[in-house]
Formats: C-alpha cells, sequence, structure tokens
C-alpha cells in the first residue's frame, strides 16, 4: 500500500501538484467497475462500492457512507489515511483545513461530473487555490500493473428481447431533443447507448454493456464512439445507415464544432464528465440539461414486460431449487455464507440463458444479515446454522430481462420477535405491492406505505424502498425510485421497481424482503395506476406471525403463494422440488376468528 | 373598469413605460390585503386571492391559478382582458409573445421577490426589452380614491399567550445567525415580527399584525420601521431596550450601510422585496438565504400548546352551538350560505377573547361545496335545503390561538354514495391522524396515507392535505406542509398542523374533515413522533357507513367523540345543547359482525 501511495506522491510533485482527487468511478459514471478503473483500491486497498480520497503531498482522506465506515478502517492503512463521511460538508470541510494558498489541486476531468466538481471549485476558490484538470491521470501514470481497459465485442440485442428497433427509438428521442430545440443529446451512461442501438456487452461485471459515448442528434443519426473491430454484428442491417463509428478523437472534435456553430446541446448533468461539459460551453454551445434516453428507458415495452414475467419464473426455478438444497444442506454438510452464494450461481447457471449475476450476492447469515450491503468475503464468511435468520439478495442477467430478489430464511426456529418484525416488514411489502395511486404520483409518495407497519412499533430502516431495474441492464436505473427522498419523476407504466422494505437488528440479523413489480395501467380505475408482481418465489412462510396480519393481508399471501405455484412448479422436474415448492406455497388459514 | 384601465395606460405612457406588472400582494408578501393594496382588483375587479396582471398600452392579461379560471371571467371586462394559467411558462409566453425589442416593461421592487421576478427578467432579456423599476406605483398614482394603508396601533402580546420573552427569542435566533457569521436577518414578514417581537396589531383582514419590517442584529438588536406613535405599550418593559424603532429612510440607510460594510446578510428569499434585495446587493453585502424566525415561529411551546388546547374547546363550543342552531333553523326558517356564515360569527363572537375571522369562512351547499375554495357572495348565494351536503370551513383567532376547522353535514338523508365518500375521506383522516414516525421525516412522507382510501377506488383531491398554522398569527404559515409537493422540512415537536383529506363531485357535493394536530413525541417510542388532535368538534355519525370502517377506525371515531363530549359539555349552559352533544358523541356499533 504505502509503496503505491509514495509513487503517487513522488509523481504528483513532479508535475508540481499539491494533491489528487480520487473518485470511485470510471469515465462512465459507472456503479460496477472494470478491473483497470480500481483506482481507488490501487492506491488505498479499500474495495467499496462507493468513495473518494484526496491526497495531498502530507495528508490522505477517504470519505466513505455509512455503509463502509467499518470496511475501509479494515482495507486500509490508518497510519496513511484520515476517514470522513462521504457528505458535501466533510469534503468541504477538510479541504478547507487541508488546502494552502497557491495549491495546485489536481483531478482527472473524465472521472468528474460538473455538478460534482463543484464542492471542489469553491473548496479552492475561498482558500485561494487552484483545481488543475490533469490531461492524464496520476495513479494511470504510477500503476505499472494496471489491467488494460475491457474491450469485450459489442452484440446485437435483437427485436424479440429489445421490443423496438433502434431507428424507432432515435425517433422517438429525436422528437424529443426537437421539441426543447436541441441539436443533439451527448450519451456518455453505457446503459443508455445499449438502449438506443439496441446492443449489450460484457465490459463490466454485472452490467451487460459496453463502455463507449456517443453523439444522439435530432435527426436521428448516432455518432457512436465505439472500435469498429468490436462491433459482432452487421451495425447497418441491425441499426440502419444511420449510424456511423468515430474514435475518441473524432468524438471531441464533433463535440468542439457542435458547439462553434452555436447549437443548442442537451447533456446529463449527472453523468457527463467535467471534460466534454467543458468542451461543450469553452466553445460556445448553449448547453440543456436532459436526458429522455433514461426517461424512455425506464418504461419497458410489452416485448419487454412479456419476457420479464416468463424469465422471472425461470429465476425462480434457480432460487426454488437453491431453497430446497439449502434446507437439506444445512442438516448434512458444512454450508457457509460465500458456498451458499456459489450454489445459488451454479443453479441459476442451469438456466439456459443465464449471463451474469446481476450484482454481487448478498448473503448475510445472523448479525451479518444486519450490515445492510453485506458483501461476504473469506474473512467474514460464516458458516449457516439452525435457528438463526439468513438474508439473501441475489439476481441475474438474462436476454429477457434483470432479476433481483431478497428473501429472508430462517433455518429451524424462529424467536417470536423475529416472527413480529417479520411480519410487519412484510405488511409494508404488501401495502406497496397492493396500492393503487393516480398518475403523476411520485415514489417519494409511496413510501411510508411500506414503512408505517414497523414506525407503528418504533421501528424503521434505512434504506430506500424501491430502485428502478433495466432490461437486461443495470440493475439500479434511474430517473424513478421509491424512497424518503423527494423524486419528482412520476411513475409511469412499464417501469420496474423494487419493493424492499426491511429491518435490522444489528448485531443480530436482517430481514428484507424484496419482489420486483411493474407499474401499469389499473384497469378498473380510470386515471390510476397500480404494481404488478414480478418476481415469483415464495416467502417463508415459517417467519409470518398471522395474528398480525388483516384478512386482506393474509388474501395477498395466500393468492401470491398460490400463483408462485401455478406458474413454477410446471417448470420443476424433481419430484421433490415440486412437493417442497407446495408446501412452502401452501394456504395459510387465520389460526382464530380475528380475522 | 374601462377607465382605471384607460386612467393607468395614459399614465404609463407619460413615464415612457409600455407595460406595466401588477401582482395580487402588498410589499409584506401577504395573503390577506388591507383595502389599499387591492390594486389588482381596483384596475379589473378581480377579487381572488392570488393573481398576477400585465398590462401593456395595448393588451392585458391576468393570470389566475385553476380557483379562480371563472371568476375571473365573471368579474373583469373580456373585451379587455386576456386570461392565462398562473404558471411561469404562461407568463414567459404571454411575455415572449407582447414585449417588443426596446419596450419599457415596469415594476413595482416593493412587490416582488428576486426569485418571482426572475421569470420576467428572463423574458425581457429574451425579447431585448427592458424590465424598469419604478419609484412609485403607478395604480397608485390614478387610484384617485385609493384607501390609507392601515395604521392599527402594535398591542403587547403578553408572556401569558407567548410563551417565551421576546429576549429569549432573540438569542436564540441571534445563535443561529452567528452560527452562520450572519451579521443580520432581514424581516419583511410581518408574522415575523410580530413572533419575534410578541407583538400584534390589526392591519389586515384575518391575520392579527402590523405591517411593519424590521432589522434582527445576530448581537440581539433590532432595528423596527415602526412609527413610535402606534406602539400601544411600553416598548422597553415588553422587549428590553434593545428594540429601536425607525422610520423608513433610517431602514434602508441601514440596509445600506450594514451591506457597505461588507457584511454577510441573511434574507428570506422567498418573501425580501426585490427593492431591498437589490439595496442589499448593490452595495456588496454578502446574501445568504435562511429564516430561523420561520422555523422556529413553526414549533409552538408548551404556553402556546396548552393556549390551544383550551381555545380550540372554547372554538368548539361556538361551532357546535351553531350546528344546533342549523339543525333546528333549516326546518323553521330560511338559512343560506350567507347567512349561516353570519350566525357562526355571531356565535363565535359570544366566546370571551374573540378577535377576527382567521380567514374567509367557506360555506358551500351542494355543488357550491365542490369548490375547493368558494368564497359566498350575496350572487351565489344558495339556501340551505334538506337531503344535500353542506361544508363549512371556518376558523378564529383569539390571543390563545388560531383555529380552523372543516365540517361536512348532511341536512336530512345523504345518498349512499355520499356516505361511502365521506367514509374514505374519514379514513384517510384517521388514517394521517393516527400515524407515528420517525423524527426527521417530513411532510411529503406522509401525505398519501390521507389518500388511501380515496385512491383505492379511483378518488383523490386536487390540493394538499396539511398546512402550518400560528398560534394568534396567520392561518397558513410555513414552512411546514403535508402535501404530494416534496417538501424537506421536518416535521418537529410543536408544529400545529391541518389534516384536512376532501373529496369534491363538480356540480353535485364537496366534502373535507379538517382538524388542527399537534406533531408531539411519541411516550412509548423513542425517536418517534405523533400528531394529537387539537380541534375538538363532531364528525357528522348521519354520514360515516360503518361497514367501511375497521376496528380501529371505528374505535378512533368513538374515542374522539368521546372526548369531544367530555372536553366541550362542561362548556355547554344549554341543556339543549348538551343533549344535542351527547347524541352528536354517542358511540356508534359495528352494525354486524366483520369487525
Amino acid at each position: 500500500m504505502t509503496s503505491n501511495m509514495d509513487k503517487l506522491r513522488d509523481y504528483l510533485a513532479e508535475q508540481q501538484l499539491d494533491g489528487f482527487v480520487i473518485p470511485r468511478t470510471d469515465e462512465y459514471q459507472s456503479e460496477y467497475l472494470a478491473p483497470y478503473a480500481e483506482r481507488l483500491a490501487w492506491l488505498s486497498g479499500f474495495t467499496g462500492s462507493a468513495g473518494l480520497a484526496i491526497v495531498t503531498l502530507q495528508h490522505a482522506v477517504i470519505f466513505v457512507d455509512g455503509r463502509y465506515t467499518i470496511q475501509v478502517k479494515q482495507q486500509t492503512d490508518n497510519s496513511i489515511f484520515e476517514y470522513a463521511s462521504l457528505t458535501d460538508d466533510a469534503v468541504k470541510d477538510w479541504l478547507h483545513k487541508h488546502l494552502k494558498e497557491s495549491d495546485r489541486l489536481g483531478y482527472d476531468p473524465r472521472l468528474h461530473t460538473d455538478s460534482k466538481l463543484q464542492i471542489m471549485v469553491d473548496a479552492c476558490q475561498r482558500n485561494g487555490a487552484s483545481l488543475i484538470a490533469v490531461t492524464s491521470n496520476p495513479v494511470d501514470q504510477c500503476w505499472s500493473e494496471q489491467p488494460e481497459p475491457p474491450c469485450s465485442n459489442a452484440s446485437a440485442h435483437p427485436l424479440q428481447f429489445s421490443g423496438e428497433s433502434s431507428i424507432s427509438k432515435r425517433q422517438r428521442i429525436g422528437k424529443q431533443l426537437k421539441e426543447q430545440s436541441a441539436h443533439a443529446l451527448i450519451v456518455t451512461l453505457p446503459e443508455c447507448i445499449a438502449w438506443v442501438l439496441n446492443v449489450r456487452g460484457e465490459d463490466t461485471p454485472c452490467v451487460p454493456v459496453v463502455l463507449s459515448r456517443a453523439i444522439v442528434y435530432a435527426d436521428n443519426r448516432v455518432d457512436w464512439c465505439f472500435a469498429a473491430d468490436r462491433v459482432a454484428f452487421d451495425l447497418t442491417e441491425h441499426c440502419g445507415d444511420t449510424v456511423k463509428l468515430i474514435n475518441e478523437a473524432e468524438f471531441e472534435f464533433r463535440l468542439t464544432s457542435i458547439a462553434g456553430n452555436g447549437h443548442k446541446v442537451m447533456v446529463d448533468r449527472n453523468t457527463l464528465p467535467k471534460k466534454y461539459f467543458d468542451l461543450l460551453t469553452d466553445h460556445g454551445a448553449i448547453v440543456i440539461y436532459g436526458n429522455p434516453i433514461m426517461e424512455q428507458k425506464a418504461c419497458k415495452n410489452s416485448v419487454e414486460l412479456d419476457n420479464a414475467h416468463s424469465v422471472h419464473i425461470r429465476d425462480a426455478v434457480a432460487v426454488v431449487n437453491f431453497l430446497v438444497w439449502l434446507g437439506q444442506a444445512v442438516d448434512s454438510e458444512q454450508v457457509t455464507e460465500l458456498s451458499a452464494v456459489d450454489k445459488l450461481l451454479a443453479f441459476r447457471q442451469q438456466q439456459p440463458s443465464f449471463r451474469d449475476n446481476s450484482f454481487d450476492t448478498i448473503s448475510g447469515f445472523a448479525d451479518n444479515g444486519a450490515i445492510t450491503h453485506y458483501k461476504v468475503t473469506p474473512e467474514s464468511d460464516k458458516a449457516l446454522e439452525k435457528n438463526h435468520l439468513y438474508l439473501l439478495d441475489s439476481g441475474a442477467q438474462y436476454p429477457e430481462g434483470t432479476t433481483d430478489v431478497t428473501r429472508t430464511l430462517v433455518l429451524g426456529e424462529p424467536t417470536q420477535e423475529q416472527k413480529d418484525n417479520f411480519t410487519r416488514v412484510l405488511q409494508g411489502h404488501i401495502s406497496l405491492a397492493t396500492c393503487r395511486f393516480p398518475e403523476g404520483t411520485s415514489g417519494h409518495q409511496l413510501d411510508a406505505f411500506a414503512r408505517r407497519a414497523l414506525w407503528d412499533v418504533g421501528l424503521d430502516y434505512a434504506h430506500g424502498t424501491g430502485h428502478g431495474v433495466g432490461s437486461y441492464l443495470g440493475v439500479h436505473e434511474g430517473p424513478q425510485s421509491i424512497a424518503t427522498r423527494p423524486n419528482s419523476v412520476a411513475l409511469k407504466p412499464g417501469m420496474i421497481l423494487s419493493n424492499e422494505p426491511g429491518y435490522y437488528k444489528e448485531g443480530e440479523y436482517g430481514i428484507r424482503i424484496e419482489n420486483l413489480v411493474a407499474v401499469k395501467k389499473s384497469e378498473q380505475l380510470p386515471g390510476f395506476l397500480e404494481f404488478e408482481n414480478l418476481t415469483m418465489v415464495p416467502i417463508d412462510r415459517n417467519l409470518i406471525e398471522v395474528d398480525l396480519l388483516s384478512d386482506k393481508e393474509l388474501d395477498w399471501v395466500n393468492h401470491y403463494h398460490q400463483q408462485v405455484y401455478e406458474k413454477v412448479s410446471p417448470h420443476l422436474s424433481d419430484v421433490g422440488v415440486k412437493q417442497w415448492l407446495r408446501e412452502a406455497t401452501a394456504r395459510i388459514d387465520a389460526d382464530n376468528d380475528n380475522h
């Protein structure tokens, strides 16, 4: 570790830089990084999914959020790094304390957006320091064994899965650009390019995309900044003759000339790298903010939704097989959090079109289940034992769609408290799943439905209730969400979201129940929307305290389980597994007359 | 009408102005205007509570929101005015269409905030026109019979009602200013001055304030821009010797010199008139945004809350007396919407410390009840008849507190649909009233609790669910609210809000059930908050469809009615009225065993 830091500081001094900023992302603002982009991990050892380091010649700090406060200290050298909370204020304060007048603080303009960089700009201004955009990243210069950037082939995502041709999508996007008098939209988010061109790839773990950029014009043309030899399909046949392959130099030249012509250009302020933002504004472009691709991509068409329904059943087959295996294995062999992850993957790999996990499986036994974003490692790995809760959050990528499901199980007997709290989480899940709401409603209006049963007894959970989910794309996608934090994006038919309330008792156990749901128009109520369940995996009956459920809630559970059995059982070849599913989804009766 | 418009246009031409903007507010951004400030009504005849006119030498437009689209056409000359929706886009579009290059559009900088004026700035810039701040308002110049601005005396709001001395309040505010290195806070909202100095007045209808401005310094001093001869109490005794009376010229001089010294000044961007904003920034002040008075004022202290509880009981006595009278009068005499308003006021006036209505009573019979902000006039006045719904939304000002209550009644028999919909509104009311929520929760998170029972059958209402309420101050106060629209202000103990879901069937009837509630800490659940009911008026039992209510909901109704009877009946002298209340609050039993 130390030597990497020393190398970096020597290099910075050589370059007359007094410091450098290392965010945990890549040139595409990705959440899942290819190995070459793990610059923060190279420097510090920290492998969390979010973080920011600032290194000066004398000091170094890593900012992480609540999920990683323990992990960052375990993974990094405490004699080198300070630690702080990943908030604007903490970053500002640290810079204010450590930046001296006329200091030169470097940053890589490919790795920051204009809006995220604003804190640094303000801090430098306040202390009389300069913020210097480097042309090559000092970490890359010092990292002798840095892996090559990925270069998987781009493959066609055919109409049977995409449900709409690229040219049709671009006509819709072009129309929206024209309405705002925008000449072009600059796209630097790989998922957006994957959607608009109907292509997929394998450049990053968990998200089936190729890393590339594009300019989408109002007249439906696309300049796609991507290597021709990596296109493993007939581009003209697939996309029409209006998609042109260009290289990085041409991409930058196009931005410059679009700007030079005084065109109005639309950019996504949350994802456009500062480098391109400056290129546009320095050359006179009128920049407007927006990303119609993001909005359109969020609303799945009927082909995507039909495929989602069927692929969720196949994914459920894998999960059900795993659950049956787990129930038997804990009695007969040593099962650990890690071996369970491997076994689940093996069952998913048996599904014909399985491609990848959609994120790192969270396999949390007992107290590990209470760590919200727990990622099991050989060091943290625990053996699964009876009479504890086990939280399993996993998902997969198939060309037909992306899955994400969390189930909490008890191996053996739960405590009454565990049953009560599980049931309250379930009540929240049901409350959100069954709500109907008028068109125009945003996720923040619905979030508390999922919390109320917990709130009633003074409990809560410190994460959002639902994130958007792509179709054979990112398992986390915007712009919609269901969370405490305001999000003015209205929920629209075709949007897929997770419904995942939870409860976490530190040091003891974690509970989460997650299904994916699709927004659809209400058949009975004009102008109203509702959710349709996609996930088809049984909910552990042993954890349900029937007395807490209302008649309607119990009906929901029974109806859900009936659906699970009807849809999943025909795909189960093993008689024992089928029998297990029959029992796992058997009708629950109210055991007293309160109901 | 025409002659006022002609006068104004002649004057504008004389002043070499091509147009003028007339907002419906005063120099204090008041909602309730003193007669002198009814400039929009003088010009156009329009008397709605929100609107904006723009007059050029050839054209004139009035922008109003959905509440007033019909009224504005009835009240104003359609041959003179165009009408448009009161939105930023509509204002921009109209200006873009009608402003010519080098046109001079005038505005009164005392009547606009910097943020609200931004639309005009943008529009003028786009068309190459100039926006001209006038030094005297052209309407005032043309309005020969313009009333004098009000000049009621300021009276002390004593400790027995305020619960905290002015100096103590200023110490708290000063501390907050110092924390942000602000030298002073500029206060132009009369309610904020009333709170910080513990004074009240009678300058405006419904809101017991004097119109004035002040500078509150971080060292607890106050420069109060107010006439010494209107102070009807011993200022030094009441506020200490650090409150200095100044006149308008001095006020402006102080702003200039604070700014000239390069001080940091806090202003409320939503209410500070552009005139003072420019004065500060033109003279070099560092302006920061905030209004700690607004936040502190929202959280009532224990004296204010205790008084609120008792004054709501007294207000209930007036309302109950009215309801008894109404039930008898509809059988024996002609009762109209207007005569009911008068009668209700008469009953309130019998309460010892009654001062004023807290807003114009909404008295809507049958289809008039469906007009959300209906204000009865002699022209619209309807006779109350049997077998229809009647919506009555009213409130009062007492030194002990401000009330606001809506009840929907049926005179005779309701239809099944009316009962069902009333009961769903009641279920929403109960759901919000009974929720418990963690500290840090904002109103937008709770809003949907009040809507869900309606959403379940495809119904909704097009207004917020709850507004903040002052303590012998404005019946509408910020910063908190419970609404669909995001509001990041957390609900805090002591805040008073309305809980007022409704349902409106156009052309037929309106339903609304409104109580005021106070936020308080949950006794059972640490870290959690809940609501406490203040309003003590029976809910019409004839409109409740018991079959729709759950056991818990029915318990809530019965418990609420029991409380109403216990608290209100001891204050009823008339045996008949007492008997009426006993029946109106009698226990409702579930009439089948579904419960």
